[in-house]
């Protein structure tokens, strides 16, 4: 998708945890420093969604270091060459431990397929702002997507 | 302990999971747009320990959005008013959703100490350089503190 950019991230095992990537100086993604909104985390709960939101104006770049993220993006920009295409994704370990970049201007929703929360860490070029943003349901005709029904949260005992 | 400070971190709870800031450019705690060097995580397995570190030209700002991190700090500078303090800390939500910055110069280790894994992320002003920093195992005579020994887990079945 024009604009979406995904790159590898290092997780470094040790017995105790490990040690995983998120931004540094030297990476292309973005001229980090020149362009430091914020950074946050967001909690999906699993068997959550949170979506759809667009940014009028701020780029981010998304990681997920504990669970795993659907993350489902889909271009409406006038002049993009992949305008009305929807993206589906995957981030998290081991295999989907990836820095992916957000334009402004495309619809984006995620979910915690489960069976952890998922935490995903957001580095946004400008600070938060709710008057460039703007939000849809989840159940939306203006978004070609369902999000699947995640597997009901086992019982115990 | 001189030169170490912590600030209240803002959560902003939803049904979906939370919203949890960490860093913004209008925080005191560092110039941060001008001295960015690299974010990273550092995960510690429940009962785990990682220690012990220090740093001679690095300063980092810590937060753990996810589990309980103890953090424990001994200054060894020469010139500080708090030489040879212990200082012990926990990092967490709910109640310990914390902005910590660590200066250089102070040996630092922390646990897990658990039921959850517990996720640090580490913003640090220069980026990773083996040679600016020095290790010493947990167990040592130069740092009076002990990690508490961890229940272990609890075995299934």
């Amino acid at each position: 998708m024009e604009g979406v950019f995904c790159q590898k991230l290092l997780e470094i095992p040790t017995p105790n945890g490990s040690v995983l990537h998120f931004l540094r100086a030297e990476y292309p993604l973005m001229p980090y420093r020149e362009h430091f909104g914020e950074i946050y985390f967001s909690e999906v709960i699993a068997g959550e969604v949170k979506a759809w939101k667009r940014h009028i104006r701020q780029n981010q770049l998304f990681a997920v270091p504990s669970g795993l993220l659907r993350l489902v993006l889909y271009d409406v920009r006038p002049n993009s060459p992949s305008r009305h295409m929807v993206h589906e994704l995957f981030l998290g370990r081991p295999d989907h431990y990836n820095l992916v970049r957000i334009p402004a201007g495309i619809w984006y929703g995620f979910s915690a397929p489960g069976p952890k929360d998922a935490l995903l860490c957001n580095a946004a070029d400008i600070p938060h702002d709710p008057a460039e943003s703007e939000r849809l349901p989840e159940k939306t005709e203006l978004i070609p997507y369902a999000f699947p029904e995640h597997a009901p949260k086992k019982q115990m005992g």
